[in-house]
């Protein structure tokens, strides 16, 4: 195991009507002048909204509000949010929504106490210092409600890019399962397949004997596998909509990940996808890690068997273990498909012609010096061929 | 799922020589004047404690030092390092060794910020506010170095009690799994024990479908099947030592106990056992835990099931589940026995004449009301019965 650091400070608050404790959990940690983030209509449009501003009231704090948040959050509205920060003399951020309304709070909440350009964070500066930021929490997938990350499109050259560091971890967050309860069968596989995506990015290591951090994984695989089409069958499943929240923060704060080398190939393949299409991050992931892994499999068979064996529940072949391994993959793919993900780039209103584009964005976009991945170092052209696999 | 907020501030630094940076993280947190807090001899004859007194000096922060906690820590202790607090002006207290010596830390620096007795907190009033506290942990075991509990004998009566609150969370911990190599195979094994039975206590639950939790413990107890073998055999094993201690941590830190009721009689019992014959507690949780198994388990056949299914690997019986769930009982017996733990109430010098009393003082000492257990609810002729299941 690697030598690492773990601290994941955030103050969580999960369960049935906790968005209405919003105002209490800001005053706790010194907000005294928030800036609401938001997304589209439907926070306004549940009352959700409404019963945030309410909290918030009862305990004398005011507040900016600031909607319009689209998926894949784009930097144009983190430059805005930004400004009305240092003009409204903001204290405190509180995101109202899914990653992509977190993310871009994130963004907003770094740059506003930064002098120069927030973009620097996503080229790689660590995010030290931010406004101390809130989350109530209306779609589980990105974990970043317990993340030290954000994702935000640049529209200038349209590349999407993360950022990271300590100052992104959130002050407190608040999980209500129930507010996940309106998604559309599709936003909320699109969850599902994000946060399977964040545990194999972190299971496919080249770290030997990492044995607690592979069964940790591996049961918030499990838990996913047996929550996810509960939700998809009965959107109103509260005890399923419950599991999977705890599992999608726990998915990506990363104590499931420390010690061990990760490799994020497939998030920055699709980060291309996404920043071209505009299609919803976890659709596009459903594409991208089943191609990724018919791609690298041969770099270690027997992680893969191990994977298709433990969470898959094959039976392990032991006279042929590329049979098993080979065999998990295809049940993922099953999996995505019962959940009514794509499978292809078509599917995601990419066209063949904007691969080789893609595989050199991907690549060498926005500073990037030709090679991603911490499992198999992937170059331009094994991108050109993992996006072939896609068609 | 039960609501539920989980708060886990520690920043854990885990690895090879972290030790040497333990002055570095003092700093950071603000200490200036250390009461550095350690067992017997091993600490001073291994190197370790002239490690952290060098790197406080290197950081030209001031320490006193109070060593002599005693496995199963005791009261008198703790009064004698409150006074050292109060008349030396110290502002952190640093914990060097196993779960005794931090709980007793734990005790010290909440008693030194506290006008009343010290013993209130261990009598049911929550830890508010503490001294801050940094731990360099030397035993896998009680997980106390991320755990808000702490557990001290009172010599006045002889009781054993827990207290908890967030002010008990440590600062900082740093966990060099190398410094575990040095135990012996029995306490390697008790805290083998200890972790397993964290795990258990949380497992075992009457709160319906928490399958994101389920898995989480099944997974570190999986890790512990895997990893403790490896190291009573080869007890320099760095990498089965490293995951073995993380999942110590990630055992009793609660994130895989969140939202579900717990059970904790076993640990109940077992305070007996220890507060009288000052046996190792993790020695003790491997007599009691089975025989708490044996006598409870008809409550939920199902459960026990699973966990003979999912966690010892046991063929599902469909026909007769009770088969099942009574083989996992016996395959923890001979796991427990495979790494040296004792099975019998004579093998922790404890005789039978002393039941009645064990019982008695269980469920009605220092204020107790006459039951114990969250699954099972247990009074005096129930604990009678499971001490006897020990003979």
């Amino acid at each position: 195991m690697d030598n690492f650091t773990f601290y994941s400070p955030t103050y969580f608050v999960f369960g049935k009507d906790e968005e209405h404790n919003a105002g209490k959990y800001v005053a706790c940690f010194g907000g005294t002048k928030v800036l609401i983030h938001y997304g589209g209509g439907s926070v306004v449009r549940s009352g959700l909204l409404d019963r945030i501003t309410n909290s918030l009231e009862m305990e004398g704090i005011s507040y900016v509000e600031l909607g319009g948040v689209k998926p894949n959050p784009r930097s144009g509205l983190v430059y805005e949010g930004i400004d009305l920060c240092r003009k409204e003399g903001i204290d405190f951020v509180l995101a109202v929504g899914g990653g992509s309304t977190i993310d871009s709070a994130k963004a907003i909440a770094a740059g506003a106490v930064y002098d120069g350009d927030f973009w620097e964070f996503y080229q790689g500066k660590p995010v030290e210092k931010a406004l101390p930021l809130g989350t109530v929490l209306t779609i589980a997938a990105a974990g970043s409600e317990g993340s030290p990350d954000s994702v935000i499109t640049n529209e200038n050259g349209m590349y999407k890019r993360g950022a990271s560091g300590e100052g992104f971890r959130p002050a407190f967050s608040i999980l209500n399962p129930a507010l996940t309860q309106t998604l559309s069968a599709f936003q909320t596989a699109c969850g599902i397949t994000d946060i399977m995506a964040h545990l194999f990015e972190r299971y496919f290591t080249n770290t030997k004997e990492v044995e607690v951090t592979d069964r940790l994984i591996e049961g918030l695989l499990l838990t996913m596998i047996h929550e996810g089409p509960r939700v998809i069958t009965d959107p109103d499943h509260y005890e399923a909509r419950a599991n999977i929240m705890w599992a999608g923060m726990m998915a990506h704060n990363n104590s499931c990940g420390v010690g061990r080398s990760q490799d994020w190939a497939s998030h920055d393949i699709e980060h291309e996808i996404s920043a071209l299409s505009d299609c919803a991050h976890g659709a596009g992931l459903a594409v991208v890690f089943p191609a990724w892994m018919t791609y690298t499999y041969k770099h270690d068979v027997m992680r893969f068997a191990q994977a298709a064996s433990r969470v898959w529940g094959c039976n392990m072949d032991f006279s042929n273990p590329e049979r098993t391994a080979l065999e998990g993959i295809e049940r993922f793919k099953n999996f995505l498909k019962s959940i009514g993900m794509p499978a292809t780039l078509a599917e995601l209103d990419a066209t063949e012609d904007a691969i080789p584009q893609m595989a050199h964005t991907c690549c060498y976009g926005d500073g990037r010096t030709g090679h991603i991945g911490g499992f198999v170092s992937l170059g331009e052209e094994d991108i050109n061929a993992i996006y072939r696999l896609m068609l």
